[in-house]
């Protein structure tokens, strides 16, 4: 069963964007995974394809018709996988639901524009709202690619020998180490001893107080999440 | 002024990708804003053009080499434009630095890739260092159009008349309401009856609960922050 992401969007013409390059895109010619759109457009039943329609209640803006969404996301095969909707008002996408859905047989992911979903059709069809970081765009065509991009590299074969997926940032809700690499020199800089030393074991040290300090000073949330999950397991 | 995004990438064939599709696609098309790339690998001096060597200390993936990144830096005329590095270790990106940021002349954007950045170059250069969400992708290529888009979108004449940018989730750390359009009843649901009498003071008063209670139910950081804030300004 190969993963398949399927997207629900305006603009299918954004895909598939940034994930046609480098290994996700070279996995995705060789069949590792798959990409489908589907055309909100086509759905709407309206003269000029008109997909939205005024906020009930007023203000700026346009709001995406519960209908022409309910149709789009009836045309497409569910096949077990999450529905899941891009939006600012969403839950935040943690790397534990990247996890879990990479394993799964793919995502379908609806892309919401102008000033979003009618409410109503998110409760109706049962979607999972998703948000992508904690900054406003256009649309959902780029949460929906970071999404994708973070599932996809999980699959075996996909990154290959180039990377490791376990030893990285947010696992065990710890940023992660810096990195160093030649020249040992450089710029009147240089790499920090205890990783020239090859002691494993201070090296091993050396990256785990370097992760704690590094969350502890950036990210306060992960660090008490981190400490939450620390004194859970002992 | 033209608002400019410089981009340093290893996949300058990522670009413009999902931003030339519309609104945003179309002001850079127009002229609104510009996007330049810039091929990190042309400034490699090694025979096969290798950007990136080991880790220090040992370890699964490869570092980008601080001397080939420094070069690519120092190749592209600054203006006052911040430098900012995509990747999981750094600052959460956040509406307030995208707004402040859209005001400016621009930004340069570092895509890491692989196992990131030798951290010599990111201090060495002064470099932002600025996470898009929690979850870990192949590289800072999608971060990056992810940031450019939430600033693009500000800018003046880029969206017209087509969306709001000031009552929308993240303004005052609350996400937004839920929106409704017609029909009125769509598959027996119904817009909420407040949305329909026409009292612009209910209405917003209902609005103002659906935010905060949504803000509680799904976004508690948020919600914390905005107390904290609402506490400041009393």
């Amino acid at each position: 069963m190969t993963f398949t992401a399927t997207v629900l969007t305006l603009y299918p013409e954004a895909f598939p964007g940034a994930l046609g390059v480098s290994l996700i895109g070279t996995a995705l010619k060789e069949g590792k995974w798959a990409l489908e759109t589907v055309d909100i457009r086509a759905f709407s039943r309206h003269k000029h394809a008109s997909v939205d329609d005024t906020p009930a209640g007023g203000g700026p803006g346009m709001v995406l018709r519960p209908d022409v969404i309910a149709e789009a996301v009836d045309s497409v095969e569910r096949k077990a996988r999450p529905l899941i909707c891009l939006t600012p008002r969403g839950k935040p996408l943690t790397q534990t639901m990247v996890r879990e859905w990479a394993e799964g047989p793919g995502v379908i992911l609806v892309c919401g524009r102008f000033e979003g979903f009618d409410q109503r059709v998110i409760e109706a069809r049962g979607m999972e709202e998703v948000s992508v970081g904690d900054a406003v765009l256009a649309g959902g065509e780029i949460p929906a690619q970071y999404l994708i991009e973070a599932c996809v590299r999980l699959i075996p074969g996909v990154l290959g020998k180039m990377a490791s997926t376990e030893d990285e940032s947010f696992e065990g809700d710890l940023l992660e180490y810096p990195q160093y690499t030649r020249p040992r020199v450089w710029e009147g800089r240089e790499i920090p001893e205890v990783l020239l030393g090859g002691d494993h074991g201070k090296v091993a040290k050396w990256r785990r107080e370097q992760a704690e300090q590094a969350t502890k000073d950036r990210r306060p949330d992960l660090w008490a999440r981190h400490q939450r999950r620390d004194g859970e397991t002992r």
